[in-house]
């Protein structure tokens, strides 16, 4: 039972916002909304790996399901890893439980490892996650829109060269550098994998979709938009949108925000690193804007947060085109009241910005 | 036997950039230097702990002095680390081996924690760094100019307080956001302890400081001017220069480089994610820039290497005021000959840009 994206939800102020289109008050999401902070989460979570999670419908509709009626958020996001693309391109991914998140341990090393990778179709190899976003349309019940997402093909990237996190990105760094054609082949081909499963994700239901570029910030500016940037506007472009609004999140990278408002993104995800007052004026005509509230905050009391969101809201200023969100994942370690606090706190103070 | 200062080095090219005066090509050093990429440095190291070489101002003296003899950098800054002074301030430093970098078990948790801090007298609790200072200046025989350094306030209290490194900087954000009057306290009462050090340096034979704010960029613009740049202002001002140029690194904080190029500092020095040709356009009149070449591209070949040394020296473009460095540590797995080639290239390459 596919559902048209265009059926509107009975909350769609986050889908007007993305368009800059008149709101009443200013809709609010947190990213990694669906996660360990929530014990809810955590019930799930002790049945079965972090994988299995993933890959079962039930379950990944369920935990993303839970900050909507437990924290009160105006949009979902579905649950699932960015790193199932690669695995769906071929690469093994593996998550052994307390040596930290998933890891490929057999990373690409040579042009022939990059020259073997697939172009998965989606709804094949990926089909768990299609399932999942269909299940998770028909169980919101319209109540507010679903967001897909996928990594950005340089943060891919960086996971698939590396193997895992890394704190010096040698392996990818190396690629860059050293060998740009095997780097642009690599990201090209991800492109396509990143595209066709964003495509299928809307055919699938998802009413908005965002790519998280986690470690553009790694780059140099120039680096930056040689690597990244130009493999998220190519993936932007192959995207069958049918009119969905697109989110980019390009971490670290207030360097090149005027160029990140130019891929072709309906919305910019801003990091706590810029002023979103600032940010509004250089780019606020082209791009609605998504954030961006320092992730530590939600350790403060809630009225210290309720000052921090008034903070965040006068930057901003009158007016639509704001969609309220932390400037990075919620802390795993944050209390839920103190989300739920956040929340009530924008749902309350952002009315008066948009009289 | 005190040297004054004053004492012009044979290479003063390093001191005559940070005072924008003319040079015959741009002078080039790279953070952490006397590090674990030298073969020569992991044979001292091989035989003490890291503490102890911190504590010993032979062996000190004589890893600062190794990247002047084998890759022929313009400077030379004295090894050491951070977090002596929050040691010198009463906490407990360790460093076990083989888990990560030095830490205080006991941390900051409270205001009676904050008032039982002492603010160090150099000569004494800290002697054994000075000793280092004056001992390397020896050694250098006027070679190049010395550097001392230290970390910056909000930089050591986020280890104080969190004790270690950390990912999400829970402990001292709770503080900034909660208790901010605490966090003013501790902050003040570093800046006294850091310019108390840094006068002292000075005193000892250093002919240049630099302030290392490895952590300001974890702070969104506004927090860190409030809870960083304050106080390196404030222990600039404190600090007995005696015409001794500052130099200061705010990593991930180009949101406020204007801000930062007013603190008091001779030099910025600039991460590898700012242009340093639009830096030099926002800035360059005030400042001297110091960067900012990627870390990473020292993986790359040398003739790679070249490329991105000239690409920064064009960005940068003609006449002096810059010191050419890595827009942050050098990283431990880089090949030695990869740092020569750096250098060499900046000491070639620099010369048609300073006629």
């Amino acid at each position: 039972m596919p559902i048209a994206p265009s059926v509107t939800p009975h909350n769609d102020l986050f889908l007007r916002a993305c368009r800059r289109e008149p709101v009443e008050r200013t809709p609010v999401w947190m990213m990694r909304q669906a996660g360990r902070y929530l014990p809810e989460y955590r019930a799930v979570r002790a049945k079965v790996d972090f994988l299995t999670m993933c890959r079962t419908p039930e379950l990944a509709s369920e935990v993303s399901i839970q900050p909507v009626d437990l924290i009160g958020v105006d949009a979902c996001i579905i649950f699932s890893d960015i790193l199932v693309v690669p695995e769906a391109m071929g690469m093994k991914l593996v998550v052994e439980e307390g040596k930290g998140g998933p890891r490929f341990p057999d990373p690409i090393r040579s042009r022939s490892d990059i020259d073997r990778l697939a172009v998965p179709d989606p709804q094949k190899e990926l089909r768990y996650v299609l399932d999942a976003v269909r299940l998770t349309r028909r169980e919101l019940r319209e109540r507010v829109p679903l967001i897909g997402f996928a990594g950005s093909p340089w943060t891919l990237a960086t996971y698939m060269v590396e193997g895992a996190g890394s704190k010096s990105f040698r392996a990818v760094k190396e690629l860059i550098y050293a060998r740009p054609k095997d780097a642009h082949a690599l990201l090209e081909k991800i492109s396509r994998a990143v595209s066709a499963y964003l495509s299928a994700k809307i055919e699938a239901g998802a009413q908005a979709i965002q790519i998280f570029d986690t470690w553009g910030g790694m780059l140099p500016p120039e680096e930056f938009k040689e690597f990244s940037l130009r493999y998220i506007t190519l993936t932007l472009q192959q995207v069958r949108r049918n009119g969905v609004p697109a989110i980019v999140f390009c971490k670290d990278c207030g360097h090149s925000l005027e160029e990140i408002a130019g891929c072709g993104a309906d919305v910019v995800s801003l990091d706590a690193g810029i002023d979103i007052g600032k940010a509004r004026e250089m780019v606020g005509s082209f791009v609605a804007l998504q954030g961006n509230l320092d992730p530590g905050m939600l350790y403060a009391p809630p009225e210290r947060i309720r000052a921090g969101v008034v903070r965040v809201l006068e930057k901003f200023g009158n007016g639509s085109g704001h969609i309220f969100n932390l400037g990075h994942g919620i802390l795993p370690d944050v209390l839920p009241d103190h989300a739920r606090a956040l929340v009530q706190a924008v749902q309350e103070e952002s009315r008066r910005f948009h009289r």
